[in-house]
């Protein structure tokens, strides 16, 4: 009902929130991201804020997504065939990271904030899980795909905490085609190599 | 000099504090956890905090010290020769993890708030650098060993986060044998192996 009144403009003052929470979310992870902070740098009144996305915790949920088409992803990695696909998918992943500005605080955001925020932690797995990697890895894992989904995962998600977040040396500055070299076939391995299982 | 009134028992004292502020940074990282909530899982007042540790910049500093001996764990690790090196690494992370109460909180402390915490980035920075990983990487590596030991630090990172933190399954619950026959030949890589550097 609170909508009902809304006047032209709206819809770039709510875009303008939402772009500076996910900024916030970024830098500052979910706890460290107040709804005061969002507000001012949208240059709005914290209640507008809380009149367009609720809690704090909703506003998380509403603006950390992934505007991602898994299919077509999946459709781009495979395309070439199976060998290559470990580095296909590093490449990607530190790509969307380097050279897309809307997309990498939203990424920073839900890793930085997944350590302590459930919500977060929620949509994190949901990234790794049935909503995103597991549908390129449930399509060509021979067997155990949803081991194979996680230790991928597990290499992003360090990878994102090295490079991105906690900036190690050299993992930082590291150029992109040696880490494609040095991760793609671990990755690949995982994807689809014998896991040695005991 | 507030040191100079200390009666017997103050160490008792310090250790209890010392053993609550672990866990709390542990469950709740740096910025979760607060002096009022230390205090109070100590049963003393917050003051008495800030007159052992200072600020809580310093207490994290303070008590998330890893007890390891570096030149032991190398020694240890190196001793049956370089093959299966990668597989004793992570089954050494694996079993302090889980079977190391008193240490399990500081690894995940550092962790968790090295996603938010300068102080917390630079003890994780440490703990991969020189004052740790790369002591056993630096030994073995047959060239760019700053690189490797990042590439290790990367994948333990991830581990740690999908497994202890963030609990992502069936990486959680996954049994620690299969993780070290998965991810023991790509750790091996990173180390010692071909990385295949363009």
């Amino acid at each position: 009902m609170a909508h009902s009144g809304r006047r032209p403009g709206d819809s770039g003052t709510r875009e303008r929130i939402a772009t500076s929470a996910r900024e916030a979310f970024g830098e500052l992870g979910f706890d460290g991201a107040t709804i005061r902070l969002v507000a001012a740098r949208a240059g709005v009144d914290p209640a507008l804020v809380h009149h367009y996305f609720g809690t704090k915790q909703r506003l998380f949920l509403s603006v950390m997504n992934l505007p991602f088409d898994i299919g077509l992803i999946k459709a781009e990695l495979l395309a070439p065939g199976l060998p290559g696909v470990g580095e296909r998918l590093i490449r990607f992943f530190l790509s969307v990271w380097d050279e897309q500005p809307s997309v990498r605080p939203i990424l920073t955001g839900i890793v930085r904030s997944a350590a302590t925020d459930p919500d977060a932690a929620s949509l994190l797995r949901d990234f790794l899980g049935r909503q995103g990697l597991f549908q390129l890895v449930g399509a060509i894992a021979p067997d155990r795909p949803e081991l194979r989904a996680v230790l991928v995962g597990s290499q992003i998600i360090g990878l994102a905490m090295g490079r991105y977040i906690v900036g190690i040396e050299p993992l930082a500055s590291a150029d992109r085609e040696e880490l494609v070299a040095a991760m793609g076939p671990p990755i690949e391995r995982y994807l689809t190599g014998d896991l040695g299982l005991p």
